[in-house]
């Protein structure tokens, strides 16, 4: 039978993950990948794991194997207000936090709750394409703000802002990766978070703060969080994850927000998929509770700065003149810049033919606007593969400058 | 901040479950409740569960914490390939097998890839209230169609595919809980599954096959699964969750049908949360590797079935003249009608106070016009509870009638 006449409007908007198309393609061993933002799997908290989930599920066999609050497991909630309180000075009660199948859920909702088809949003440009993914599910317009070397201009936020207050549209949030951003590695100082904050005030609308890479910081001070920042005046609504600091195969993180919100949130949350995995859940509050992943995430510092030193090193010693990069002070990622006339996505089947991978820049942007960039992944290759593999790339952008 | 002007329009359509709020109200220990859908915990293979997620993590510790395929992971596929054909004589590809976080999920993106606001799709009356929840939230039009003691009626379901054609409307899919359904315990004879299959071909839809409590039969001979009487044609996109007949708690399920269809699902699962956790999906095609499945679930008809006839055996003995109930052959509910002048959701809070809780069926009912029936479960509860609850709540009765 044909569906085609049956499909919504959602799935003729949606377009498949660039990135999760090209991991499959660039599985062969032989390529070297700075593609994916995944984290370096020989650092995972192995047997702690082992020995944790085998414990939770005896101790707890109820409460690991049964269906679990929709709004998460009160226990686990418990350990992140201590975390949050702890880490990000950010007081919260149980009824501001809601446990999400990691971030990417987190956003999907956001989008669900706040987008109808063709209301507007603002982010950076660029900005996570994951982000751009879900906002495009729900039909947002979405206006991408300038950024510089210290992340988005608030001047180019505020230009957008004015646009859509003469058009008489609400800008339903503003969605930002403040540190270490996912592409560009970029941190936004807190100047410029205070700046932001008071045009959200100002327009009336929240700051959807994604926090993936914060706690990954190799060198200087945090700026506070946006969350910290707004003292509680409700303009902002905070999204954290467990699957760069923890594993990603748990799929688990939470949103902090105003108690209104959060409570559309679960009401949301209990038609998308009633609860997230109890289990998960129970284990990562045990080990929460062991304070291992204080040490954890200072192992995770150490291995992922010897690898940025180590590409920003070897990036000066073979790339060409012209090309540029940013040098992000933590996180995963950081991002190349070619000579204007070049395309990144025409040249990755060169770059594949000599056997290394990246994600061409373009769809970071928005409005897919900017051709020459690309992101390069410093977590999940080894130190020899990052050697060997920005020399391919080197190699594959003289050929083709 | 005020966020009213905010929300979207999903947020002003959708409710919060009846039930998930009932539960945490009637979560004292004094209280006797029939009102979840929950298996019984004490019936959790743990000491599996327990010793192989410890295993999964040492031997796979990359593939089992790192994130997934949004697809599933190919090895989980596999198992369920052979299960598919084991038990059902079906048979898949991996391509049209899409692993889901439950159910629940897979309600969700089946809603947001056919449904635009205001679109129709066809439901029994009284149906499974999750999933008008999800199709609520997509701004679906549920069309009730009527049901007897063999599930929902096709000349009704005609009746309202004629309608629509009238309007010049499709009808998007047919949702159906074809064996031992939620809420009623019915189960559709393959003579009416035919018959619904005949007017989704005639009238090009779908029908939305949902099935979590299929294995769990106590007696008679299975009509095969709408997906295997289609017999390839592509009218069938078939769910199944081990929720149920494995444990809750893991969140795992998974969707079967047209190729065309699952790579949309896929695309959208990028965007909802990139993946269903990988550890759970490899200890759960260990435990079906290691067979233990098809025992587990003998165990689980055993104890349900003696649930089930206590429970019947029991209404007989203590409930009033002019009640009626169904008689499920498997699966984890039954339906109770009072007299059609009672109102079962009036009648709830005089039930709590005897200590005894139950969902009301109104909320079951896609239009709410139908208010005298109650939906016991029959899983949770021991047997001891299931003789005292049931006395409690023929008690509440008899002084309401």
């Amino acid at each position: 039978m044909d569906y085609t006449p049956l499909f919504s409007n959602a799935v003729q908007r949606s377009k498949a993950s660039a990135i999760r198309e090209l991991l499959k393609v660039i599985a062969q061993p032989e390529i070297i990948s700075f593609a994916g933002g995944l984290p370096a799997a020989d650092l995972f908290p192995v047997e702690e794991i082992a020995d944790i989930m085998q414990r939770v599920v005896r101790e707890h066999p109820e409460a690991s194997l049964q269906y679990g609050a929709t709004e998460g497991i009160a226990e686990f909630k418990k350990e992140l207000i201590g975390l949050l309180k702890e880490v990000e000075g950010i007081s919260a009660t149980p009824e501001q936090i809601l446990v999400v199948s990691a971030s990417q859920q987190a956003l999907d909702m956001t989008a669900r709750t706040f987008v109808n088809p063709g209301d507007s949003i603002i982010t950076a440009s660029p900005t996570y394409l994951g982000a751009l993914q879900a906002f495009h599910a729900a039909g947002a317009d979405i206006l991408g703000a300038q950024s510089d070397e210290n992340g988005v201009l608030p001047e180019d936020v505020e230009k957008n802002l004015e646009l859509l207050k003469k058009q008489n549209k609400p800008c339903k949030f503003i969605y930002l990766v403040p540190d270490f951003q996912n592409p560009t590695g970029t941190t936004i100082p807190e100047s410029r978070r205070l700046k932001l904050l008071e045009l959200a005030q100002k327009y009336g609308t929240f700051i959807l703060e994604d926090s993936p890479y914060r706690q990954v910081r190799f060198e200087g001070t945090a700026p506070r969080t946006f969350y910290a920042l707004d003292e509680g005046r409700g303009n902002v609504i905070t999204m954290f994850t467990f699957s760069k600091v923890f594993v990603p195969g748990f799929r688990l993180g939470f949103v902090v927000g105003p108690e209104k919100v959060i409570r559309k949130y679960v009401i949301l949350k209990q038609a998308m998929d009633l609860c997230t995995s109890s289990i998960l859940q129970l284990a990562t509050a045990e080990y929460l509770r062991s304070g291992k992943l204080a040490e954890h995430i200072k192992d995770l510092v150490v291995s992922y700065r010897e690898k940025r030193d180590l590409m920003l090193r070897t990036l000066k010693e073979v790339m060409p003149e012209g090309i540029t990069w940013t040098r992000p002070e933590g996180g995963l990622f950081l991002w190349l810049t070619l000579p204007k006339h070049m395309d990144a996505m025409a040249l990755l089947p060169k770059a594949v033919e000599h056997k290394v991978a990246y994600v061409a820049g373009v769809d970071f942007y928005p409005a897919g606007n900017v051709k020459n960039d690309i992101r390069l992944n410093f977590s999940y290759a080894t130190k020899a593969q990052i050697v060997e593999g920005l020399k391919r790339l080197a190699q594959t952008i003289k050929e083709n400058l």
